[in-house]
């Protein structure tokens, strides 16, 4: 049995990093897509990549031992807050990381790892966990929205990611749906993310309850959920005008896509509940060119592992898409 | 040397068609991608479309006899008003094509010509034929605007059509712009269609000239952009109007696309003059996310060339996708 044991591969092990402005959620994958471990760490962006990338790794390391001794990394994937140079590998502006535009976080944790390094723009990896092993299983055409601190959407299409011009990521967060809402910092008026990100239902319900003479205030977008859930006319009234534009999104979604699977997730459709009814129904009224009977529209099964396995799967692509070398009987033939 | 020739394969021909509601074009398309012969005919849907079909193989006959006698016709592509079931060959419910619903135009054509017929959305076959002919050639990630009496949108991404579930024509041209916006049959307030079409133009022209007092009628889109050459003070501010509604909805595509080229085609494209100014500045303002420098925006370079020889990449690319038989002697190895 000893020598069975011997004769057996080590586990191959993928390690998946999810890097956002704030937190660093690092986890070790095995081949089958489980997610063996996984830990959280402040971003510390100021203390520069190198460290941070560091910590990753020292991270990973002490996963591996204390989870599976035997087994043996076989690549990094990593999802980062965009937007990002997912060929090269590098971070390019990025309003959230100061200091880290330029860095190639793939060659640094190449450096310190010795394997192969894959990074992806955090929306794609998120959305690539969903359609590997969460709700958008077995479709060919999925799109996944996180409406949370910013609205970031991915869209697979015919099994691909939708890319733009030099494998930029699309920013379809940022599709203007009402010329008269506010400024953005993407520069556009009335984008979708200005009008219906988590931030933006905390502002509005403070200005109404400014005009409504209270003195409230460090309103969140939890906080205005929970408040209407528990009948706060001012909160309902919120609730009702997020509701709506975020049904002018994701009616936009299925006019321009037409997909078979929508998922929602990020903090705010943690209170899907109270938007789903009026999303549904905009759907069924303004999408009649396409056949939107046929899109299901639904919330992340999978949650925060989502991130993490997405991260896997960016490897696992990168992997599989790179040229395979010729065996070694093709050079003596 | 009549031995030479005889031995010569006979020129393999194209038939290209694009059915509109109005007209239906024929062509015929040699395999260096040339347009030998077209002309025009009345659709004339209300005779049926088994009729329309014939009138079709008639043509190509005809065509084929006068043009290239000594060709043989390979198959035949046919662009068609939507939406349609491209893989079936089969007419949807289709508004500018009463009765036809449920028709099998690809097989009808192939009762009457006896080679294989496939069968695409018009704005699809429109684009393929500027993507592969046209201001396209060479990019992997393109977009196609038509702006007429509706707006037919077609996004090529990294090389493949995008479709939607069941290989739908999403329907781009109606994504919800600005919800203050009329109604439209899409069934939603506000869409881009309903706003910048170019009956649009000449409605909101003819309300501000009632408004002014005057009582002209029966303006078209064409009129109104010659007006507004000519210095006609309500022209001009309704061409200010629905420049900002064409920046808006170009903004977006950059946005959601970030596409190597937009190529912009249709009847009011053909006054893009008037526009274009206005659509770049909206651009470069508020498209900032996404490398909007790197997309270049210009009108179609074949114009109505491009629905056939589009109807033709149609036929190639379906033919290049099927199944290649097994060559007879693998059956006999």
């Amino acid at each position: 049995m000893v020598g069975r044991i011997a004769m057996n591969d080590p586990e191959k092990l993928i390690g998946a990093v999810d890097i956002g402005g704030t937190s660093i959620a690092v986890g070790l994958v095995n081949s089958a897509g489980e997610l063996l471990a996984d830990r959280d760490m402040p971003t510390a962006a100021a203390q520069g990549c190198e460290a941070a990338m560091a910590r990753i790794a020292d991270a990973l390391r002490q996963m591996i031992a204390e989870t599976a001794p035997a087994g043996v990394l076989a690549g990094v994937g990593v999802g980062c807050t965009g937007p990002v140079d997912s060929k090269a590998g590098t971070v390019l502006d990025v309003d959230f990381l100061p200091g880290w535009q330029g860095c190639n976080l793939a060659n640094l944790l190449t450096l310190a790892l010795g394997v192969e390094v894959a990074l992806e723009n955090d929306a794609n990896a998120f959305a690539l966990g969903e359609w590997t092993f969460g709700e958008g299983r077995h479709c060919r055409h999925f799109v996944c929205v996180t409406v949370g601190t910013g609205i970031g959407v991915s869209v697979i299409n015919d099994g691909h990611l939708l890319r733009g011009t030099g494998d930029a990521h699309p920013e379809i967060g940022h599709h203007v749906i009402d010329p008269a809402g506010p400024r953005c910092f993407c520069g556009a008026s009335g984008c979708w993310e200005v009008l219906a990100r988590g931030p933006a239902i905390a502002h509005r319900y403070h200005q109404a309850t400014l005009a409504a003479g209270a003195s409230g205030s460090g309103y969140t977008a939890e906080g205005v959920c929970a408040l209407a859930r528990s009948g706060d006319v001012l909160a309902r009234q919120e609730i009702e005008r997020e509701a709506n534009y975020l049904a002018l999104g994701i009616a936009n979604l299925v006019t321009m896509f037409a997909p078979e699977v929508i998922v929602l997730a990020g903090s705010v459709m943690d209170s899907a509940d109270l938007f789903l009814r009026q999303i549904q129904q905009r759907v069924s009224e303004s999408c009649r060119l396409v056949p939107y009977r046929q899109v299901r529209i639904c919330t992340s099964s999978l949650g925060s592992r989502a991130a993490l396995l997405g991260a896997s799967v960016v490897w696992r692509q990168r992997r599989s898409a790179s040229p395979t070398p010729a065996p070694y009987w093709a050079h003596h033939a």
